[in-house]
């Protein structure tokens, strides 16, 4: 079975994104189409949005989903005329807040993934440009300003985790790999020591690692299932001497690898 | 008014995280303080979250909001013994998802952010990689594979845009800064020419790219406010006559620059 989903939203969409994307991967026998259509504030937009919902309905012959976060009340009242099932994830909680905080809510377009403190804006773009800075072993004058140094053998998934914990959590990350210098010393890094509590290590399955090193360089000794036996046992043992946090990046996603990270180190994510 | 609220998941929390911050921006003159607890994907780890969420509520004397996307209905009903004002956004919606498509669903943890599909997944790696390799005008001989060239002067916001689209959506960006050789030429660049269809410029704001540029060097004729000016103006006509579609970055968020653009191309989102 296929089904169409709208996504609509007077904002990124971003929030009725992921809400409706986790309903529907509760149902894993049906394929799901997506249509994101963000920044629909005004009812002239309602209305073509409406046109195309009704277009789908009719060449599908069912009633498409539609997930939405749309703060105006006349743009949420507008779209009910649509041949879509309209399932809303904000209309239904603002009462229960509203009577819990004896407050009303202002409802304002934009404001979950919009830029409404520039300050704690710029710290995620400031988090950003220091991951690209402190990078791969790169920026090692900077450390002190780290709220985390990475740790892993080369491929096991540092710099897509910095960058994320910067971009989403503004989290000032760096990354220092486990190299051959590592590797014939086995020890600490002198650079590291000092920097002992915020050190965290990633490690990975001994095949995944070969997989995706003989993609970037097929037949090298670099890529062998050997070399990565050997850097990952040796790894392991090193995490363990030094006390080291580590987890397994194997089966798990950016998302999981940086919220693990942040909920075991205990770091709070700065700015939404 | 100050009030503690609690994201509670048995996955990574990021889509509780995402709504309840979502709906508490209504509330504009409350301060919330979050503490967010995920991989809460046990009995026993629920009894303690339990106890947490009563000590806040009688240090606080008051009902602790707790926003919670949990899978297991174990764990949501064992939850509702606490003092927390548990607000479920799952729940609610998974009956009529249920009736409209006649199925039911096949609850299981951590499907929202986690490692679902390992190849869909490392399209978000390779987008990141690609992003890396695409930075700043390097990797030129890679744009075929470019979903979009990202074009715009020096601190226009160019990598944390492309970073941001690799990660989140998958997408494969490269970015072209428009330097001193653009700006002697005002051409379009010999190395974009086949590439036209592909291009999206960013804007900004002259007073505030000359407050960035002076964060980085102060008092350099790259930061006065003539230089920015004068790169902004040649930049915005070099943008019209050349059809080049572009956004104004000043006042829009990561979220809101990348989401406007995929929109406007019109590219999807791949892998979630």
């Amino acid at each position: 079975m296929k089904r169409t989903i709208f996504i609509i939203s007077d904002g990124t969409g971003l929030t009725a994104q992921a809400l409706g994307h986790s309903l529907l991967t509760q149902f894993p026998h049906i394929t799901f189409e997506y249509i994101t259509l963000p920044y629909i504030d005004s009812v002239e937009k309602v209305t073509q949005v409406i046109k195309q919902i009704n277009q789908v309905s009719s060449q599908e012959k069912n009633h498409p989903i539609v997930f939405t976060t749309l703060i105006q009340t006349e743009i949420r009242k507008a779209l009910e005329a649509s041949a879509g099932i309209i399932i809303d994830f904000f209309a239904p909680f603002i009462p229960m807040l509203e009577k819990e905080f004896q407050a009303s809510s202002s409802p304002k377009i934009g404001q979950t993934h919009g830029l409404i403190n520039y300050e704690t804006y710029k710290t995620r773009i400031d988090a950003v440009n220091y991951a690209l800075n402190c990078d791969d072993g790169i920026g090692q004058t900077h450390y002190d300003q780290a709220d985390l140094i990475l740790l892993g053998v080369s491929r096991s998934g540092k710099t897509p985790t910095c960058l994320y914990l910067a971009i989403e959590f503004g989290i000032f990350p760096a990354n220092y790999p486990l190299t051959e210098e590592f590797f014939s010393q086995k020890n600490l890094p002198k650079i590291l020591e000092q920097y002992q509590h915020k050190l965290f290590g990633l490690m990975i399955d001994e095949f995944r690692l070969h997989q995706i090193r003989s993609e970037r360089k097929k037949d090298s000794q670099y890529a062998s299932l050997l070399t990565c036996q050997q850097e990952l046992k040796t790894t392991r043992a090193f995490f363990n001497r030094e006390n080291i946090p580590y987890i397994d990046t194997t089966s798990r996603s950016i998302e999981e690898i940086a919220t693990s990270i942040i909920s075991i180190i205990g770091i709070k994510r700065r700015g939404f």
